[in-house]
């Protein structure tokens, strides 16, 4: 049998896993620095907690776990009913009574709704974890990936909208991505299907405005004429989608356009916030009103990141939403909450060549093993410079120098120590970079000059 | 609808997180220290790769997932078909063709079957990720939970041996567990099968040994003697677990009561060698005759660790094993690995107190809110400290002061900053340690003095 991985996973060698913990631990030293706290939910969750939750279409991506003891024969009859149930496209609990996680949202607002009790508001949670996802598999798109989220919930202050800008604009800073922070607010977009059309047009003209990108503007108008938006409507629209200019003149543009709308003002005094109260500039947070966000649940501000000197879809996205708990019981907890694209950032990182070199290193120093009681005294000495942090490894046998050298290079280690039986009689070691090929003699007893020569 | 989380699994809050986190990272650090490189693979693996490797109860505790799109009418033949498989205990690929992982070591066989073309051997690899079990859930067992193994491949020098000692010592010392790492050799059982009816006895015995702890001598005998094994025979059995003292005396023990075999000769020698190599004593190393470790698969030196003091099985364990990869199709690749029960760690370093107070800490300074020109100066300060590393929140609106105090208190935030109108008129802050209650004012310019007060 010739083993492999399930389609559109991926096994992680130490060089990817290295780079992601890269991306990991910037990203939730500065979750951690902003007060976010970790949380961490089960791989499964029951099968009523996710069904349902992501349209019709999610609901076909979840990956379902099929329950166990399905031979046991005093079942046989349920079992039977399920299988049928299965065939119609139902989840039948008594086939399948758990699933995989397909985001973090849902199982954070189960968390919360839990144990809204004991909690204490404002929540600031972090988690990054996989999730899973039944999608075809294609390049960039897999079937179990990470998603790496913060939300704060319990509060409806903007202040939480201006920590998350900053966030946003640390974690790409300290990564070294030049990115485009864009914000909008989905009130303006409800201001604008009011004045055409009325709210009920709010989900038709996000989903066509979200396309703009991707099929341009006459097919969005083509599109909205399709959903029976008006063509007076549609110059509307086509207006508010052409708004260019500093952040300043946008505003002045978009206020002129929805004059009237007490919706639109909301909006705009929530944008002139979140810009009057970073310090991120202009060029690197731009208001862009053809952002949409295809999630109904947003109510306020929302988020966007764009990578810039790449071709790549947003890096990061999120923004303010009403009600995280109903779907569970428990009203009333408003949040706001963004996300970053782990494998996106990953591929632009490696693309602009952006990991640092320090990332990449595993073992730093072999011990050449040149006989027993020459590999003791490098053991010995191994011992003491993995004490103070050095990571070490004595080759395994006593085999011909050579071989043991190609291992050092075809791990990239940087230095080799040789005690062979000159050395050992003499009590010191050979310490050789192989970069530079440069090699200076020590005695085993100066721990202080090994350490400067390996620094 | 009442949320909850599956049983078996838990949701990790803040506190936990972090301290598990701190297990984690403690046993990560070690083992790059020793060279080790880590892996992740997915979640998810072809059924083909796990079912038949754990036996045919682990078969049974293997979670597969429902493959998706079980309502297609063109595959309705087939799936009905899959159905009645299933009915009658057989995992159907029309059905299900993937499962979560159930353990560590066939994710990594299957890596290396895959992979071994390009690996560099010996390979040092480690591994920390969750695995999924059907099991009964019972205080202490999860149908999720952590493994945390390392393992060398392509080497069958005992060098190996002696550093994945070190790396138990290490670690254990690191998290001030004080443990007994108990060792033994599988040649030296499957020599005393040898002579007690033949080799095909070796499973039976270390089954009955393995319980010995469980139920005792009398009960190891009778159950012995229900597996045919010879009244002689178990004499010499019970003579070889009643073999005590210090290392060396149970050696000499041993070895006269195997004295015609050099299957135990050779398993007295690897033991010899790991005791001789290694630094760690006797009192916290030592030979237990009567440890069997119930896997087959394990051919040499075989390891357990107790932890001293507490009520608690194994903690740890492993050993050597002749072919990693034969299921796979690669033969020759032996190795030995060891495993951390990091569930079982958490536990006994909460019942012994062990966690360090600084693990706990989340937010470290909570800057009170007291309007909009003072939250401005606030975030201002904020931003400094958190760029310096500081763990900072601005408490998310201008609520009275007590309510803010409350919050920092529940939060257990050890500090307060106070920016009120007097403060900024005096461009001050007021910084009050909630723990001793002391109180001090710095100047908003002198980040330096705010740092130290701070500390």
């Amino acid at each position: 049998m010739k083993p492999s991985q399930p389609q559109g996973t991926r096994d992680f060698g130490a060089n990817v896993v290295r780079k992601r913990q890269y991306i990991f631990n910037t990203i939730r030293n500065i979750f951690e620095l902003y007060g976010f706290q970790p949380l961490e939910t089960p791989a499964m969750e029951n099968i009523d907690t996710l069904m349902g939750k992501y349209g019709k279409e999610g609901d076909k991506l979840i990956f379902k776990i099929l329950n166990n003891g399905l031979d046991n024969p005093a079942k046989e009859e349920k079992t039977k009913e399920g299988f049928e149930g299965v065939l119609k496209g139902k989840t039948s609990k008594s086939v399948t009574e758990r699933a995989l996680r397909y985001d973090l949202t849902i199982p954070f607002a189960r968390y919360v709704a839990m144990n809204h009790g004991q909690l204490v508001f404002p929540f600031k949670r972090y988690q990054i974890q996989p999730v899973w996802r039944a999608d075809r598999p294609q390049r960039g798109r897999y079937r179990e990936f990470y998603q790496c989220d913060c939300d704060v919930v319990g509060s409806r202050s903007l202040l939480n909208e201006v920590e998350l800008t900053h966030i946003y604009a640390e974690v790409f800073k300290q990564l070294k991505i030049d990115v485009e922070i864009k914000i909008n607010s989905r009130k303006i977009l409800a201001a604008l299907a009011e004045t055409c059309g009325g709210a009920d047009k709010l989900t038709d003209i996000t989903i066509a405005i979200d396309k703009l990108d991707k099929i341009g503007i006459e097919k969005v108008k083509e599109e909205l004429a399709a959903r029976d938006v008006q063509t007076e409507q549609i110059n509307i629209i086509e207006k508010y989608l052409s708004i260019t200019g500093s952040n300043e003149e946008k505003l002045q543009q978009a206020k002129a356009l929805l004059a009237n709308s007490e919706l639109a003002a909301a909006g705009f005094e929530e944008l002139e916030y979140v810009l009057a109260n970073t310090t991120i500039g202009d060029k690197n947070l731009s208001i862009d009103f053809t952002l949409a966000r295809g999630l109904n649940y947003y109510t306020g501000i929302i988020f966007e990141i764009k990578a810039r000197g790449v071709e790549m879809g947003s890096i990061g996205g999120g923004g303010r939403y009403d009600d995280l708990t109903g779907l569970f019981g428990v009203s009333d907890i408003p949040g706001v909450g963004i996300s970053f694209g782990v494998d996106r950032i990953y591929d632009v990182m490696e693309e602009l060549q952006l990991f640092p070199e320090e990332v990449q290193i595993g073992t730093e120093v072999l011990f050449f093993n040149l006989g027993e009681k020459e590999a003791q005294a490098a053991y010995r000495l191994m011992q003491q410079l993995r004490s103070v942090g050095l990571r070490c490894e004595l080759f395994h046998e006593a085999l011909r120098m050579d071989k043991q050298f190609k291992y050092a290079e075809k791990r990239d280690i940087r230095f080799i120590i040789i005690i062979g039986s000159k050395e050992l009689e003499e009590n010191t070691c050979t310490i050789k970079n192989i970069q530079t090929g440069k090699q200076e003699s020590a005695s085993l007893t100066d721990i202080e000059i090994i350490k400067s020569i390996l620094a």
